[in-house]
């Protein structure tokens, strides 16, 4: 009897050490600034994310992940934004009306490259059919995605309009890690990649904004996870590591707060995210489509599709208050991504390949001899 | 007898004055810049345009437009190219990429606003089914839009699939204009607007270049037609007319040259061609998304998918010589836009309503009192 | 005594046929919109222009422009603005800044290509001397020119600090058009260029905002005159004539606005400028640095150097609403680039030669033939 | 005897283990790809560097960098160039030129902000006197600049022509770091900061060219030293230590390479660099201008003044052979900035300010900590 105790014992102990933790409950603490409640991009009031995951057969392993900047219509209560390009070797949709009118008038879809124009069609007739929207003639969709065509059958395009649909509508304030919606067939670093969340809320004299990332990770570098050198470690990094050069790759990048900034310095936050994707070992190579998406949420600066009155009345942060927003969106970057793999699963897909998630019990004894963690 | 002959010469006199004929036709001569042979994009050899108009029922005025840089397969063999966003109040699709990478890998279609993701979903399908393309995973589709959803149930989404292979697959020389294709529904200055082309051919000491432009006219301002202020003259120009300023607007414009420029020369040229815009008495109005697509087709200096050597050969027109070729873009849209309205006809469309062709009874009069004609 | 008074009659009509003449009193109206009162941009309330004009000897023809948006201390109370590059062929300091903060916070500066850096200087040592400034260390100096290098001894590099002082402090709501400041050794189109301005005043029902713009031209095209080809009449277009071809062009626009608009619109309005140039036949040539600066006068949106308080509450224009404000900056653009040329005189100069004012005697028959003027 | 020479053994170890060593000699190895032979921006051949320091009395502590790409009279011949502006709250003069024409025909030259001007004028002055320049009327100078007033007296505007032109004359492939040339009063994390260099060569099979950064580094943040938490270990770090808040911040990155890469290329280049910043741990503050100017010396590639032929000739690395290049800047660049604070030293000035150099003292144990180094 004891022993058999013993044995169930440790078989636990086995698998709580290789379930999927996310990077700070392993104890890895990026950067100074205080997490957010959930550590989540929806700890940014009234955000919202849902996913699709079609995980169906030898060969499709894709998704859509929607995210919802508010509960309304967004058509009719559009969100300041703005994007920035890192790398613009991707396909994403509705930049330059973004860039040009400072707004965003859907939610936001990532998906894989190829179904970039099912989820534009797929948010036009959302919005068209949302009430109010009857007399609607113009829809600016956004829509990014990344390469998942090693492990999904990319070039079937398997996602459909009702994928789509039912992404927006699942989205929850509850963030689903990993391989799901458009993370499901992802690689980062050579290994599984996915979606990943992270958030920091700032001390009230710093204004007390909430800055939330989400990522679809799907791209390759030189992994460093909280400065431990782990792709040398490892011995795979870029032009090293093959599978790991012949990965497309791309990281599509939200960042969501509730500062109330206008869209010029939404561009300037978005533009620090990177610097996020930096820290972990990213190079932004030539065919990762890096693009960054950045939305504020303050209900006092949406901007009506009707004209109200002739002047709009806004409230924004001065450009001498931004640096802590933007060290928030860094720090959340480099742990949203960080997040993406750590709660990756292996996955095999198509034509039989398998992309193994970040090997924790090769991981963990280099964070901890590099002290990332004890 | 001699009476039936009377008859005769006089309807031959109406029909001369009421058909559609380009503005050089009835004497217009825009600029001081020689036309090509043709004065059509396709005057640049190996451009090809093709149409497909879908005039159905009540409702249904759209269609689709493809220009395609060359003969070949264009992923295998890109094209470099630039975008240049006048307004980016528009949907244009792939301009991230074209951005970034300084080519286009697909034809460039033009349509309605709405059916962005069908043509997009379209020239990826008929990317990925080209011979030689079975192993592409990442399609960077181009397409721009105006809104013809004012004569236009553009709401239903009319276009199809096949309706953008079909405008692909007809492709010739010979260009069409007026309503036709993507130009089927559209208004510009308040008449009806459509597809129009030109061209200009330099002088040998100039670098004997071709210049062709096509547009899909689709916005408003303050009609000038070589000089001419018909606008005014009839009454009709923004902030005067009511169905001018409902228009939604936006201008689509295609700049094609055999001249070997790299991305950065056919980003300057592209911009030159706004000028053009401007001439016609275009006010670029914030609902009017206007775009420029300029490409080179110099064989030099197309673009393999599959890197031959290590060093791309590239032989460009130095920024020196630039200036001539400006100026060939500059006269080319204007009289593009020109040819659009001219080659146009009465429009009855979605709801009943109907926009007119530019009313030539009224404005050969304008043009012989301001010496545009004799 | 019959025949003195015909003697003196005819000297008068002499006289009135050959002193320089703004456009519109010569019966050549621009567009649509109402001008402000004095049809120049300091009819923004509060602008004012000054300038230095450098004729000394034989070779020095130069000078300095001063636009100031406001009278206070403009470092202390910055405005909103932005700049637009046409073409960036030119020099002009401090854009970069304007862009990532949306604001200037000095006069702006025009002069020649060769003496920006004296302008930074000088605007620097007046802005770390305005009282209220003891502590500044960083100051953006807002710094445009054109190449005067024909008529000018430009290598000499004439402009004294005390030159831009002085301009700044000579600046007042009354502008002087033609060779004077920044425009005193300038050609354009072949002819005589130089400084001029104008305005249009929106209808209240359009906002009722006055939008001002300010030149300094000295670049090449084909000359039109409100739709009338004078170039081509004449016999004096570029790729045509020598030294219109030899000329190195830019052309310096500054819009000012008392329209509360934020920085992106302000960009946006830059943008519409360039329409203006196009349509008095300028080509943007390979040579040719075309900038536009724009700003807003608006005091509600003022930004103060110290930050007051954690946010600033702004009023801004709508993007549904500024359709108008562009059209009056198009029609602004166009007339004051008409105004430089008809304000400015015969200029001899650097190594004896002469660029002929805009020949009226031969002008005024072509605009006559082509109903511009009666 | 032989106890004196015992005591001057102990000296020289002492002051062997304070004294200024670059990141590399101390252990540190930052990325993955080997160095160039001086591991120096000089490692691209041609390229050269010189400084002035100006240290006088009790508050100047300024200077000037300037970096040459290539021996000869670049006017005449220049280089394929791009800027990339990380965050524009700075100076730069000549980003619009570079980026509408992709090249750069001076000199880059460094120095403070209130400077710029003096080292505009200097490279004019400088350009227009080279034998061979004799007609040239216009230069466009690239001038960068970090704000050095806290240990400067920057409102003396102390550099002077001469200083600029002593650093060009200077120049050789020895570049000397820290305290000196522009950096001789900058700070960086709080530390004092600098110049600093560092470069790539790549394998052979990665196209074996190399790739070369300096910086001046004047900017804060969060430091990490090869991914150990200095920054935090220390205690200072952005928005908790005073000093490393107050200071105005800006990095200055230029990258040299041999790889013939064309202007679009080299704006991706310039890109990359900020996220080698990124990784020491820098946040593109709200205040501090970050640019990278990169430039390549391909000689095949250069671009004669006048025009030779009417075409260019160009060999590029095609877009698909970038991300190896792209990796080596981003190491490059995290190197230089380091080796910019390991080679400073303390340093007071303005108003007795002093700033201390990196304590090596409680560096050391902290590399050694986190396994950085031995």
């Amino acid at each position: 009897m004891k022993q058999k105790l013993l044995v169930l014992i440790i078989l636990f102990i086995n698998i709580s050490l290789f379930a999927q933790q996310r990077s700070r409950d392993l104890g890895i603490e990026i950067g100074v600034l205080p997490t957010g409640a959930r550590n989540s991009i929806t700890d940014v009031e009234g955000v919202k994310v849902g996913h699709t995951t079609l995980i169906e057969g030898d060969s499709i392993r894709t998704g859509v992940t929607a995210i919802l900047p508010h509960d309304g219509n967004i058509f009719q209560k559009k969100v300041p934004a703005a994007v920035y390009v890192g790398n613009g070797f991707g396909k994403l949709a509705g930049s330059t009306q973004v860039e040009e009118l400072g707004n965003i008038e859907t939610p936001i879809i990532l998906t894989n490259t190829l179904n970039v124009a099912t989820a534009m069609d797929a948010l036009i007739k959302y919005s068209l059919g949302l009430p109010g929207n009857e007399d609607v003639r113009s829809v600016n969709a956004i829509v990014g995605e990344t390469n998942d065509g090693y492990l999904n059958d990319i070039r079937g395009q398997h996602v459909q309009t009702e994928n789509v649909i039912s992404a927006i509508n699942s989205a929850s304030s509850n963030v689903t890690e990993g391989n799901v919606g458009a993370g499901t067939g992802t690689i980062c670093f050579g290994f599984k990649g996915g979606i990943g969340t992270s958030s920091r809320k700032l001390p009230e004299s710093l204004g007390g904004y909430r800055i939330g990332v989400l990522v679809q990770t799907n791209f390759g570098g030189n992994l460093t996870i909280d400065g431990a050198p782990v792709g040398e470690e490892i011995g795979k990094f870029s032009f090293r590591d093959r599978i790991l050069d012949s990965a497309d790759g791309s990281c599509m990048i939200v960042v969501a707060t509730d500062a109330p900034l206008n869209s010029r310095n939404l561009k300037r936050l978005a533009k620090r995210a990177l610097l996020g994707l930096g820290r972990t070992g990213g190079i932004a190579s030539n065919g990762s489509g890096d693009y960054v998406i950045a939305f504020s949420t303050a209900k006092e600066n949406r901007i009506p599709y009707r004209i109200e009155k002739d002047l709009l009345e806004q409230k924004v942060v001065p450009n001498d208050l931004m640096s802590p927003i933007f060290m928030a969106a860094i720090e959340a970057t480099e742990e949203a991504i960080l997040n993406s793999l750590f709660m990756a699963e292996d996955m095999t897909g198509f034509q039989g390949r398998t992309i193994e998630a970040l090997p924790m019990q090769k991981v963990k004894p280099i964070l901890e001899k590099y002290k990332v963690i004890d």
